[in-house]
């Protein structure tokens, strides 16, 4: 999961130039005459800040927060790819509260209606609602204090550096650390949005789909992808329904479908039949997906088989499969190392820009030049002064005082010190205090990166805290745990401020009002902080090989975040023959993959693969690259024959696919709740194993 | 098989309805100005007949006729329903041929450009020799003789009645019987196409659709088509591919997929993925596909399983469930009681009105005036009479002397009588001789009766020859096999006249010459005595289980036939109990359906389901109906989404579907010729088996 937020970034950044093209074809036209959007909007009136927060609207989002909740949950729980699910969230959004809205007015009961500010407030609830899915380290850190994943390793798993999840302590610690980066960062919003103008792509790209949804146009076009994305969710929804009827044992039905011949599933090369994967394939940037498939050949094609050779030689030949001392052992510190090589190159690159580009702002305000150099203002937005205007006025228009965000911030930080040593109780109150008082600095970076590269760095001051403090508290305090922990609170904060800030960017680009953003933001993460946990609990109880390697949730990051843990406290001893060496070179090459990219410049850049990518089917296996690359080629033929089409409703279609996959977890999860199992196997058998077979059944 | 050919033949003519509507989008604009198809083709000369009959037309016939003598051959022995193939043959030939000219004409090297004419031989060619394998009784009688389908019968399974397939004596006997329906007709070509001026759906829309191929936009249009058709050949030839890894073993593959559980697996309901089927379905009218789903749901879904409840009262429980006197009894009889019925019911209606039809053209020969009753001519047609004119002038400018006919048909039958008795002993050279003397009335009734209905009575009088010259032969001397092998003679000579005069009809409306038509229609015949019995013994060879029931190819018609010669041989004394009662319901209920659907008329009758149609799945059960359904559904929806593009490219797709599935047979029987077995078996077990399944692999 390290960089998904990252990933997921990047691909709003992509949905952002899909939705520009879509948006192009539509207000062309019109901004040829107008070239303003708020002209657009002139007539129509900017509702107050508190009729903005309606209760419809967090109806809508508390449904859209379960949804993509389950979404997010499963994807972390398979491989922790997560795309950006912005797109879909508007859509559905617009979708719901339209027909709301429709049905109300038909029924002569509608008070008020349905503005692009209350969409944005909507938007806002369920991004932040879902991003603890994420951000709570169900898949990652959170799910690697976990019996079922120490188990995997021999070392540190005593009972001091092992915590099960728990329904009551997953609420609230997720409620003492969630809110903290909100307020640490309020003060700071004038000057991130209206002074050094950062361009935040992600919120700008989810900005401009809400105002085009509410032009005449984008609203037949939203119908229109709403209708697509419906048709999808339909058919994704029935093929996982008729797909679980045939996994009737392990081993069984679509998931097990050797496509590509016995051996090839052998070493994770076959297509998994799984909707969702598709649909994230097809929102991916082609990089991605190219660049998983280059991994999974790298690993499971060539580097695997070549190190089984050695079996015996290299490490134990009666070590179990899962052993981290076998052959495991190789798959996941690789895989850590490339996530650590290419975590710390963007760190250092993203901290140096954002420190220039401080620097260079406040160079400026003394030289009175008006552009910052981080802002690349295009030559649009210069023009659309009549924008800026309006938006400024109304964003600095409800205030949100300073001392609110102080108050909040220190009366959450007394909270959480005392409340978080009672659950774990490896974490000391002066560690938290230190990362308290390092937090806001790092929060306000993370935003400010974010705004900048559209790149959060979130896990990796996660990663951050998992060495320092894991190495503070040592082995022998539970110190496995104690990082865990802290890189839990770490990310949290993080994560939560620059999801705020792009927020704000996105309400300045709708008129909608701070105080209406940062209200929505709070309820949709205290909604996240409940709908998260219940969600997780639900899988934790329905699947019960949740965490095991090759199962169906893996949850591959539970692992990798553990032994990060592991590593930092205990050094190299866990590792098995030659491993270390493969390591650095894998922890050079990340960098110098990444220097090399930086080197060639944006054109060329596209063919190189990413280590980060790479690095997930090290571990994995190539099933779901398969789904992906062919989401990636559907997408890719579509676009061939018709690219309008193909901007306008790849993405809506992705979302469909993915939803309805997402969304059929909930009844398959009941049924294995309530222990219905499915009827029937689809197994997988070489001729000769069937001959065996067929004897015993029919004697 | 037993109406196939007529079901064909109204498919025919459904496809005929769809060419219209396709042709009458295109040449629309030009036929309001110009109102005659001749007019466009003035300024082309029409070649000699010698120079219509050219060296490559004669060999892409031989490649069509291979290509679809598979197609047939495997639907034959799958389910016996064969839809008309003449819209693939017509689009394939012209494809060829263009290419073929295209290339020589860039080359330099073209002598003669592509013709109508030549188009119409070609297609005339591969529908005479694919025609061979349906008439040769691959499927039917001539695979009835044979030892598998006679042992599943307890009665008349001595040496006597059972002949096992070689190559050599269907060879002969197919050249020594299939020529005779040709020279019968050949003297009464003028008297049916000029003088009654018979509609002959089929041929009329072959040429229809020959005509409309080399107008400008026909060509281009066909040119859309041949791609469509390439698109999906290339599909269904890869998916049959794809499936065939997974079928190593028995019950293996998606041709065994429980699509709807495993009980209605059980009873035959499933969807067995076969891209040809589903193409059949595209092709085959809505009301064939109801009838047979009507059929399935009333034979496998409730009469077997009532029937099977009085296991032990009704027939002996310990007879295995292949035994004719157990419950596969039931389902062979009364399935034979339908055709039987249809089959009466249909022979008495068209008898009855090719009588009448010729008693009205005498009369108004005499009376002078000038339109037939039975021609239903169109007003479009009365006032085409420039074409008439142009046509009629060159269909009697080659004239085949009528001497010629005599002698030929004289000399072949001589020929006929003194070799049949030594390939089958039990066929006396007397009954030859009277089935000679009968056989041109019985050829012409069948072609003026195609002529009127486009219906095909071969196997009805196919039929006739069992009980007459079974019964005739008594059961001691071999009358089982008598009857099979005087069916053959019979058919052959009823298919082959009503085939010739569809064609004779096509090249009246091609201004192809009578002459070569003829020609054509002989070296076709001749090569599908050739190819047809060749690809039946390489599905002979490579298929072990061909014939058993529940295998991929239970020839369903074999065992049928074979059982209709036993009853008229032997009468009842094999069916089980209550069956005769059954049986005569059924044949009642047929005719009594048949009556219905007339007395409604055409309005109301589309809704009133076939009982031949319902009679094949009674048999084989439903997989291939929701095969053909799903196809159904699949054009249905084009339609309502584009009609005219469906209108246009459904038959082009149906035909990829089809002829990639068909000609995949080919590789597939030579995998199995040469020893090369699937590796993987997809096997699907009740989670009680695979428990015990597990158990056993995993001790």
């Amino acid at each position: 999961m390290d960089r998904s937020n990252s990933v997921s970034r990047r691909e709003a950044h992509t949905t952002n130039g899909t939705k520009k093209t879509q948006e192009e074809l539509l207000v062309q036209e019109e901004e040829q005459e107008v070239l303003s959007v708020e002209r657009i909007f002139e007539s129509k009136q900017v509702p107050s800040w508190q009729s903005q927060l309606t209760l419809r609207a967090f109806f809508v989002s508390l449904i859209l927060g379960i949804l993509f909740t389950f979404i997010v949950m499963k994807l972390n729980l398979t491989t922790g790819i997560i795309p950006s699910l912005n797109v879909s969230a508007g859509l559905l959004g617009f979708f719901f509260v339209k027909t709301w809205t429709k049905f109300l007015d038909k029924s002569g009961f509608l008070k008020q209606p349905f503005t692009r500010q209350e969409n944005t407030v909507i938007q806002t609830c369920v991004v932040a609602s879902s991003g603890i899915a994420f951000s709570g380290g169900f898949g990652s850190y959170l799910f690697g204090m976990s019996e079922v994943i120490a188990k995997q390793s021999t070392e540190a798993n005593a009972a001091d550096n092992v915590k099960n999840p728990s329904l009551g302590w997953m609420i609230t610690f997720l409620f003492v650390v969630s809110f903290l980066g909100l307020f640490s960062v309020v003060p700071l919003r004038k000057i991130m949005i209206i002074d050094f103008k950062l361009i935040y792509p992600s919120g700008t790209a989810t900005a401009h789909l809400i105002n085009s949804f509410h032009t005449p146009q984008g609203a037949k076009l939203a119908k229109k992808q709403v209708k697509a994305l419906g048709k999808f969710f339909t058919f994704s929804f029935l093929w996982g329904f008729f797909q679980w009827f045939f996994t009737g044992g392990d081993g069984c039905g679509f998931r097990s479908f050797p496509t590509f011949g016995l051996k090839a599933f052998e070493n994770r090369f076959y297509f998994d039949f799984s909707a969702t994967y598709v649909g994230v394939g097809m929102i991916c940037p082609y990089l991605i997906n190219v660049s998983l498939l280059v991994g999974g050949i790298l690993s499971w094609g060539i580097m695997w088989p070549l190190i089984e050779d050695r079996k015996g030689h290299w490490y134990p030949a009666d070590q179990s499969p899962s052993s981290l001392h076998g052959i495991q052992g190789y798959r996941v510190f690789i895989a850590i190392a490339m996530i650590l090589g290419d975590g710390l190159y963007n760190f250092i690159k993203v901290l140096g820009r954002t420190l220039y580009g401080i620097y260079c702002q406040f160079r400026e305000k003394k030289t009175g030049s008006v552009l910052p150099v981080g802002a690349r203002a295009s030559p649009a937005e210069a023009s659309l002064s009549y924008d800026d205007q309006i938006r400024t006025e109304l964003f600095l228009k409800d205030q949100i005082p300073t001392w609110v965000a102080i108050v909040g911030y220190v009366s959450i930080a007394i909270i959480s010190t005392i409340t978080l040593p009672h659950i774990f109780h490896q974490l000391n109150w002066y560690y938290i205090v230190v990362i308290y008082i390092f937090a806001p600095v790092l929060a306000f970076c993370n935003a400010y990166g974010c705004g900048l590269t559209d790149w959060s760095l979130a896990s990796t001051y996660g990663k951050l805290a998992i060495f320092t403090i894991g190495a503070w508290a040592g082995a022998s305090h539970g110190g496995v745990l104690a990082g865990l922990a802290a890189c839990g609170v770490m990310m949290n904060i993080a994560t939560t401020a620059s999801d705020l800030t792009q927020d704000f960017k996105t309400g300045y680009m709708t008129l909608a009002s701070p105080r209406s953003m940062f209200i929505s933001q709070i309820i949709g993460t205290a909604m996240g902080c409940v709908i998260s946990p219940c969600v997780f609990w639900l899988f934790y109880k329905a699947f019960h090989d949740l965490g095991v390697p090759g199962s169906e949730y893996p949850a591959p990051y539970a692992l990798v975040y553990r032994n990060m843990s592991i590593l930092g406290v205990e050094g190299f001893s866990a590792l098995p023959k030659n491993c270390l060496t493969l390591c650095y070179i894998f922890f050079i090459g990340a960098i110098a993959i990444n220097a090399l990219r930086d080197a060639l410049g944006k054109n060329k850049a596209k063919y190189i693969p990413l280590p980060m990518a790479m690095a997930i089917p090290f571990y994995l296996g190539s099933y779901f690259v398969i789904d992906m690359c062919l989401g990636s080629l559907i997408l890719f033929i579509w676009t061939k024959i018709n690219k309008a089409k193909a901007d306008a409703f790849g993405p809506a279609v992705a979302s469909g696919l993915i939803c309805g996959d997402g969304i059929w977890t909930l009844p398959s999860s009941i049924l294995a709740l309530s222990g219905v199992n499915p009827p029937i196997c689809m197994k997988f058998l070489s001729r000769k194993d069937n001959i065996r077979v067929d004897k015993f059944m029919k004697p």
